[in-house]
């Protein structure tokens, strides 16, 4: 590397790459290096990570011990097929477990990414189980693979529905802010009436159909939505009662993001399959997986599973986890994450407070969200559903230019900043959230 | 690494790791280094790679430009994410283009494997052509997540059968051997059937409903299956004349592997899609993905590619395939795989004419396999299709304790060394597999 420009970087991607979600031959940000919280464009200018790229980079970029891990397992070998047992493979496997709960999961399959972990644990469900349909949520995303695609509940599933896949079932989630409750106070009513509504369509759908139910522990691309009360332990026992595999989607929630190792370990409940990647290896090697319990593991003792792929187990990948998983365990960071939530949620309910586009903040460790409306008291939202609209880019667009640099959905503005961002880099940061808020307010909330 | 022991490396493996394709809790080699055509386990033992693995370590293990190109990578960052543009993705994005033909392909979707480039595949062949069916031949694989598995032939389709997506079609594909013909005498004969048979297929398939044809250019992991000459060419024909994109899966036959680049170069034709992954790294870091004719790549320049993933062209991946695809062209990797491929040839014909075991030999470039059977003149195959059998892996051992380690599906034996062998090593290692067969002649075929 080191022989293009920025801006022959950037045309070559212009000419030559397919860009995800996107039209074809638009310009693309040329970055040439990125470190700690931070990353740089061709011209030399810094941006704040606010977002951990797509949340992933918990351990922000350019970690030494992550960097020096890939080095030293590069000594050795870079990748061995699966049929081969490798110290980095069976190291990660043991840590994964280990923090999961060695009490309840037993062992882990590797894959590549998000999509493939939940493809995988879909998979395996039907398997176990011998019935085939998937329940999944509206409010969701798990990948864009034909299962997981299928399984996921924005738009983005659409194009994964041509053509179609048998099975998948998606029912509505519980959106408190949206729906009209109020956090904190009418949590049981909600979660009661969500509950409900959810059994009754796994009556209407056949309970012993169904095979496995897939959420997100916390719900994130679709705007970090924290469910009611009580909520996902009773969608837990709904599952126990009719024979469900649970499986929860920890592709974002994962590896202290929340505060807490896994997003679930914030409820009173426990899946039986728990799927993983971004923050494994905090995205340096692509690498994903599914951990599961007794019972998964314990079926596939006599019968064969019928899941792989050629990189699982990606030797490389695994010590480039291994270290990443030490490093959350040995540095703390869920005690970290938690004293910079407290400064994070704080800033959060001020901007409530402050701003009229701002309707709701959502938070839970380094995992945030701003619900941006138009109009506050009806908790109207800024764009219409699935509406093209230049406004929110417009916004993303507005801190990027200003060096803080995120993503939102719909009218979501994500704040999930590298796990180990300081109190000092925060607290340099938000006040210019607060300031483009202020010409959102100015702008568009006339 | 090196804090376990080998023995703690397996035992931890036989614990924890969940095994593809595989009942669990069963030992596994473990595996210490890799270099060259060989690797170790932690007694020392050396073993000759004589399968790349899964036919990915194209060129050997620990390959000094792309361990280099790694390092030199990490030392700016190791991911960005898809929205940026890097140079390793726009480098390696253009060498693709050049490598497959810039007058007819345009850009590249990058994903992270086989499995996901031919999700993607089939995913932007519907998008594009609005169709929902998806021919695929039964002597095939193309991975094991929902739209791969289901567009894959052999056995291993059948757990992404359970609940089911629609509209996958399969047709069969030519096996001369199997079938009954003599190569280089029948081929007309062959082709003329098969085609016939396959168009008369799509037109009670609909030819207006089949978004796409998915075939291996080589058919790879079921047995190195060479077609008829002419039916390439005359699949390509039907898909134009019926408006089906043609995608070639190069997962296994690309990077010189046959001798060209790509396997379809053998060919008088040019697939709409080409799908990549192993070869494109050597497996070094995950990395697959699709290349896109102008038809293709045109579409969506005003229509939004509705697919992605975080991964999608990866860093440090990408800065690995750059390192590999230069070095395919510039150490000029084809012409020394034709040089082998004399002395693979040779030897396999060999083996066909000295051994009772022995019904054919299929070899192009490094790609090779011997058909074992158990009655040759009837060309009975050793193990009949999908029946548990210990013969076939009895043998895969018996290679592996002579240090000879290789993998096959079925009644074959894959021969497909890492690209860079040398003479002396293939001159080493051949006649280990002749005493093998030999045995096999003496303990299977009395």
């Amino acid at each position: 590397m080191g022989m293009l420009t920025g801006a022959e970087t950037e045309k070559l991607h212009e000419e030559y790459v397919m860009q995800p979600w996107a039209m074809q031959g638009r310009p693309s940000l040329p970055v040439q290096k990125a470190e700690g919280i931070y990353f740089w464009d061709y011209d030399g200018k810094k941006y704040a990570d606010m977002s951990s790229l797509l949340v992933c980079t918990n351990l922000g970029h350019s970690n030494p011990d992550i960097l020096e891990a890939i080095s030293r397992q590069m000594k050795s070998m870079c990748f061995m097929a699966p049929a081969y047992a490798t110290e980095a493979k069976s190291t990660l496997a043991k840590l994964l477990v280990e923090a999961a709960g060695a009490d309840v999961y037993r062992r882990v399959f590797f894959c590549n990414g998000g999509a493939d972990s939940n493809e995988n644990a879909i998979k395996m469900a039907r398997m176990v189980t011998g019935r085939t349909k998937v329940f999944s949520a509206y409010l969701s995303y798990h990948g864009a693979t034909l299962g997981a695609g299928n399984a996921s509940g924005d738009w983005r599933r659409f194009a994964s529905e041509i053509g179609g896949a048998n099975g998948f079932v998606h029912f509505m989630n519980p959106h408190m802010y949206q729906d009209g409750y109020t956090r904190g106070v009418d949590d049981e009513a909600c979660t009661a009436y969500f509950l409900k509504a959810l059994e009754k369509q796994m009556h209407f759908e056949g309970t012993d159909h169904i095979a496995a139910l897939i959420m997100e522990s916390i719900v994130g691309a679709n705007g970090v939505i924290l469910p009611p009360k009580g909520y996902m332990e009773g969608v837990r026992a709904l599952c126990d009662t009719y024979g469900i595999l649970m499986i929860c989607d920890e592709v974002m929630a994962g590896f202290c993001r929340t505060g807490k190792m896994f997003g679930w370990q914030n409820f009173d409940m426990k899946p039986d399959m728990i799927t993983f990647a971004k923050g494994v290896t905090c995205g340096y090697l692509p690498l994903g997986g599914v951990i599961v319990n007794a019972k998964v593991a314990d079926y596939f003792k006599d019968h064969v599973l019928q899941c792989g792929l050629t990189y699982s187990g990606h030797t490389l990948a695994c010590a480039a986890g291994v270290a990443a998983v030490t490093y959350y365990t040995e540095h703390h960071i869920c005690d970290h994450v938690k004293k910079m939530e407290a400064i994070l949620r704080d800033f959060l309910n001020r901007m409530v407070e402050k701003h009229v586009c701002v309707g709701e903040a959502r938070c839970i460790g380094l995992f945030s969200a701003l619900e941006i409306v138009k109009d506050k008291e009806k908790r109207i939202p800024m764009v219409s559903y699935g509406v093209k609209n230049p406004i929110m880019p417009s916004i993303m667009s507005e801190l990027k230019n200003r060096g803080f640099s995120t993503f939102g959905r719909e009218n979501n503005i994500n704040i999930c900043p590298p796990l180990t961002i300081t109190k000092e880099e925060l607290k340099e940061y938000l006040p210019v959230l607060d300031d483009v808020l202020t010409w959102v307010d100015e702008t568009y909330c006339k």
